[in-house]
């Protein structure tokens, strides 16, 4: 009988395909890197064939397969398995992802954002794991959400709901977000947002042992970066840390106002700049809120391994 | 049998009290202005007395309500009816509503945020009806928000869920929210938001025919000031509602990127501006979301007379 469920986390710069039991477990996965430059038909192709060969190695084949679901950042037609727009994967505007998949592999396909899938795997398996009203955020080169209210994820009309990482939350916002907007919470502090941030801590004078306005042209300026000057001791770093942890926190005040829930887990890269962030992010949702909130709401940091794959994985079974 | 539902819209300024019938049509409601500076228990006492005169000239008694809804501004602890702040009535904070209201009435009480009654009662009998998704946005002295999704009010952990005036969208926003925060809605686009924008407007040298900077301290600059203005073609105060507009419209966009419903009814005061506001918020709706919206959110003026009476009656019934 068909028992054995397949998760596929189609990102900016990764490609994870993982066979995941009913209970969660990953019995096997495989991550790729070269798939960012393919067009979409042959990337279907890939994984197509990847899934086949996970499978074989295990002893398993299609048959076994209860589903896939595909997990893939960007805005979706949920129903569909349509992308609408994908800003980190060029090329898959409007593809229909499910129902090439499945001409290319006979089973059932599911495609819903990654930041989903995500949120699903940390409510079945990980820090959201017993509260039925949760958000997952991801902190990552970019940022995604998901909305767990009542034990589902809301989707919305569309499928889109969840998209925090895009909400307005300072318009005077110098940077521009790859979705072409200013002040969206992605372009104040994920990834994208870290070359301008030390840039702007450069020009004020802060002052930096790691880099100086001349090297600011040939560094690789991401999180690791920022992440080896929070253990040096270096005040810039340091300084875009704190301003990452206030828009965050914004972020997450927001979500309290807009939908008061149990829970708010945070994950993704950025998360691991380590406990003075996630209490910079706590910080500033305590001082905003005061007396507005009543019951505690928990903001944890991820605590499901492969949330992704797992997360994609369960919900070939609906949520 | 018992089979009138009454409605009270607690507001800043305003005290209403309605008999609804089970299908929404008002027998009969009275509106007073006097409870402002009235004591918590005191105003229970006025609430209770009025709920019996309008039963009484109505042919009917207690025993003829299957409940009374308070709809009342703030946050508030749902599920006990207790009033965790509220910025526009001094004096309510940890007020049980419910529990002193029901030791005078012998009835049973429900108390609900005032914008989700209004936002019940667009979605049964006003611009709402028919999605199963929306959010409603009173635009008034303050601002406040329900959300329905599947055809429920979304509450969250503790009831304060729909906040969506508090949530921050302009950090460097420069004037104060009654709440205490800079940069939510309330502080840049609503009725508390209009004396610190015409201020502004002026010492950016705006000319205006109907006020000057010497002018500013004695005047009162509310949303039918900038009505007058309007009608009148008054520069100070078109920019005033074209400011007001693009806050207002950046709040429904985070609504779309955050919960993506089929539509989102404004109603309140300020949108008596017409048709140029409405106008002004769907266009910057728009503009920010470009190629991410797939399928159209309506944008709506209210269209239920009365939603905050009828939608708390309503509520007597569950949601």
């Amino acid at each position: 009988m068909a028992s054995i469920l397949c998760g596929v986390d189609l990102g900016g710069t990764k490609l994870g395909i993982g066979l995941v039991t009913e209970g969660g477990d990953i019995l096997d996965q495989g991550t790729w890197h070269d798939h960012v430059t393919r067009r979409p038909d042959d990337l279907m192709d890939d994984i197509a064939l990847r899934v086949r060969d996970l499978l074989k190695r295990n002893g398993f084949g299609v048959g076994d397969l209860r589903g896939i679901c595909v997990g893939t950042a960007g805005h979706l037609r949920f129903r569909d398995g349509v992308v609408i727009t994908m800003s980190n994967l060029p090329g898959y505007k409007g593809y229909p992802i499910r129902d090439r998949l499945a001409e290319r592999l006979g089973t059932r396909i599911v495609v819903d954002n990654d930041a989903n899938a995500q949120a699903w795997g940390e409510y079945l398996h990980g820090a959201g794991a017993g509260f039925r009203n949760m958000v997952f955020m991801t902190i990552s080169t970019q940022i995604g959400a998901g909305i767990v209210l009542e034990g589902r994820l809301l989707r919305g009309m569309t499928g889109t709901a969840g998209e925090i990482g895009h909400s307005i939350v300072d318009p005077s916002g110098e940077l521009l977000c790859p979705c072409g907007n200013r002040g969206c919470l992605i372009s104040l502090a994920s990834g994208v947002a870290i070359p301008g941030a030390v840039k702007r801590g450069l020009l004020a004078g802060t002052k930096s042992d790691l880099i100086d306005l001349a090297g600011l042209g040939s560094a690789t300026l991401d999180g690791e970066f920022i992440a080896r000057g929070l253990a040096s001791g270096d005040r810039l770093c340091a300084g875009v840390m704190a301003d990452f942890a206030r828009y965050i926190g914004i972020g997450v005040y927001n979500i309290f106002q807009i939908l008061n829930p149990e829970a708010v887990v945070l994950g993704g890269g950025l998360m691991n700049w380590g406990a003075p962030f996630l209490e910079g992010i706590r910080t500033t949702v305590t001082g905003l809120a005061r007396d507005m909130m009543y019951e505690e709401m928990r903001i944890l940091p991820s605590a499901c391994a492969a949330p992704g794959l797992v997360g994609a994985a369960s919900l070939v079974l609906g949520d």
